[in-house]
């Protein structure tokens, strides 16, 4: 049995990965753990257990044939497109459950998943959507991955609402986008967005745990969620309710030690209220742009600066005067000119200091002397 | 000269509190204070300085008198409606500037001011409003003050905007509120709230620290804001723009140690981006609702039972179950009855795993045993 067989045949007979069971096969190697679950024997109970009802059954030349007429590779641990840095997240992951673990592989179409996935970030979210939040997924999506702006990945589950809507921004915008299934390679869920899971392995990829044709379902959401968060540098919180599915990913992030966003809404949008928590417990740090976004991950001060302009809210030099002369220049009027005296008695300073600060504002030019006392140059 | 024209006088000639004058009127009391001051003698320089244009006008009896047919009494350290325990704040701030003291005295008109900010919260925002910050100020206002609520007074700033809808929404709902302004008695600013201001003052009450006849001015925004702060249990930040002067009663908030919320909103309106940066900074806790305002400063546990309902989003029982629960729960089919066998093969546990878990499932009622399988009973 080749190394390629035996991947398939344990991605189909082992569902649900524990680190107990990669570290098997990364002890043995994959085609002697194959062996091993095909005669029952030499393993441990749990490894035994789970593969009882199908290790009878060797699928993996067919599937490997099925999935490649669907235009899916078989990638695992040692192949080059393996994301080995993405998943040094797992290590921070307690060993308690049996979804803490990286996959044992990932059936992969489109470009090359760990280039893919390079600089990366997971916009998720609630089916549900708003209109504002479709409009601030595809804007922060279009920002991130868009050919003039910072060719970050998005990844995300392809799923209705603002998946959808990540996916599509970036593809829109001549970024990379990545979807990650929670169903196998010849399964389109939802069936409707078959057509964008062909555009999205045209320049990005898709990417499952599971073998060709199984289903999605629930406990598969969740799952898929962990490598959402674990193929991404972040993961970004776009609109949530309370019981979204995206406030799994968030915790998976947060598991993970990814750096977690959310984007904050109206308060009057139950839509938003997940995000709203998130924040509110800390859990996810309030994100509004792309820049925020990129500062989850990246080291302050390697931010384009392009960025920066977003940011461009400086004082208006009367707003950086001391509270004592903007006392003096506040007790001049909008027009025309006031005695030093009536200056002192507003600003409740004495005579010599009110003198002392106008012609201290007159040099910065924020004020000039008239015939007949002061009056203001610049207004606020 | 009687203890009350002394506080009118100090009032008058000595704009801009500071810690050192606070302490000299304590230790000396007003009325020898205001003798040392006309007398020019015996007195810090500071003091003789800030004082010294308008020292040698006593114009205490006329601003007793003008303010009396205003409707408002001069309030000061001693009197029984003094906010003793509110100005305790200004021992968190450091001495260095000389608005950092509580004022000398105060002018009100209307409630007294201690009962009316027992128990306060301020609302402010920017003038600059949307419709939803109207609409979000005038909930959260009427959500603490109303009859029906918590009978938490507003305090705010009396301006356009956000300060205007949180003191009309609280008079609206039987409320009380508190405004105070930046200006002195008999002026009212802006000129079109005066009737909102005779309303307020009826069953809550209107607070200066400026004698009768003084123009607002900029400088007297920014330390009516500490006064704001000072007076409230907690702050929180409505709707506010980047250089909304709403941020510095939130400065004014975080110095004095009062607990601070801000309100998020859309990412896409300028009206909200400076909630968001009080937010993302860490320097306000984001809140959503009257009971989030209330667990800025109330204890734990002790808010108001009916403000629970907003928190209700009890997970569905299904949502509930263990991982490997609902692997077996989602193997079954949305209809009709499942085979055990095809239940471990789709769940990817052991026949002896699955039929475990469908009896455990099926003791809390959300399967049932069929003539053929197993079945679901509660939907998702």
């Amino acid at each position: 049995m080749d190394i390629m067989r035996a991947w398939a045949y344990l991605n189909r007979v082992i569902e649900g990965t524990h680190p107990e069971i990669v570290e098997i096969i990364r002890q043995f190697g994959p085609e002697d753990v194959a062996e091993r679950i095909k005669a029952r024997r030499a393993l441990p109970e749990r490894l035994l257990a789970s593969t009882e009802s199908r290790a009878y059954v060797d699928n993996s030349a067919e599937d490997l044939d099925h999935a490649a007429r669907l235009g899916y590779r078989l990638v695992y641990p040692g192949s080059s497109e393996w994301p080995e840095d993405k998943f040094d997240c797992f290590a921070a992951l307690d060993v308690a459950d049996r979804s803490d673990a990286p996959p044992l592989a990932l059936w992969v179409r489109g470009q090359g998943l760990r280039q893919a996935t390079a600089e990366s970030v997971a916009l998720v979210g609630t089916r549900a959507t708003t209109k504002y939040g479709i409009d601030v997924a595809k804007q922060l999506s279009e920002k991130l991955s868009g050919a003039a702006a910072r060719r970050v990945s998005i990844v995300s589950g392809g799923a209705l609402g603002i998946d959808a809507a990540a996916h599509q921004a970036a593809l829109d915008s001549g970024g990379v986008t990545v979807m990650v299934a929670a169903c196998g390679p010849g399964v389109a869920y939802p069936s409707s967005h078959r057509q964008l899971f062909d555009e999205i392995s045209r320049s990005g990829c898709l990417v499952s745990e599971y073998p060709p044709g199984v289903r999605p379902a629930r406990h598969r959401f969740l799952t898929r969620n962990r490598l959402v968060a674990a193929l991404s540098d972040a993961v970004v919180v776009v609109e949530a309710g309370w019981r979204s599915g995206a406030r799994n990913t968030a915790n998976w992030a947060t598991r993970m030690n990814r750096p977690l966003g959310a984007v904050p809404g109206p308060v009057t949008s139950p839509a938003t209220s997940g995000c709203h928590d998130l924040i509110r417990s800390g859990q996810a740090i309030l994100v509004t742009n792309a820049e925020n976004v990129l500062s989850l991950y990246r080291e302050v001060g390697s931010v384009d600066e392009d960025c920066q302009l977003e940011l461009d809210w400086a004082k208006s030099p009367v707003q950086q005067l001391s509270r004592s002369e903007l006392s003096v220049y506040d007790a001049l009027n909008q027009k025309g000119s006031v005695s030093v005296d009536v200056v002192s008695s507003r600003a409740g300073v004495s005579i010599g200091l009110a003198t002392h600060l106008l012609l201290e504002l007159q040099k910065r030019g924020f004020v000039q002397r008239m015939k007949d006392g002061w009056a203001r140059i610049v207004e606020s």
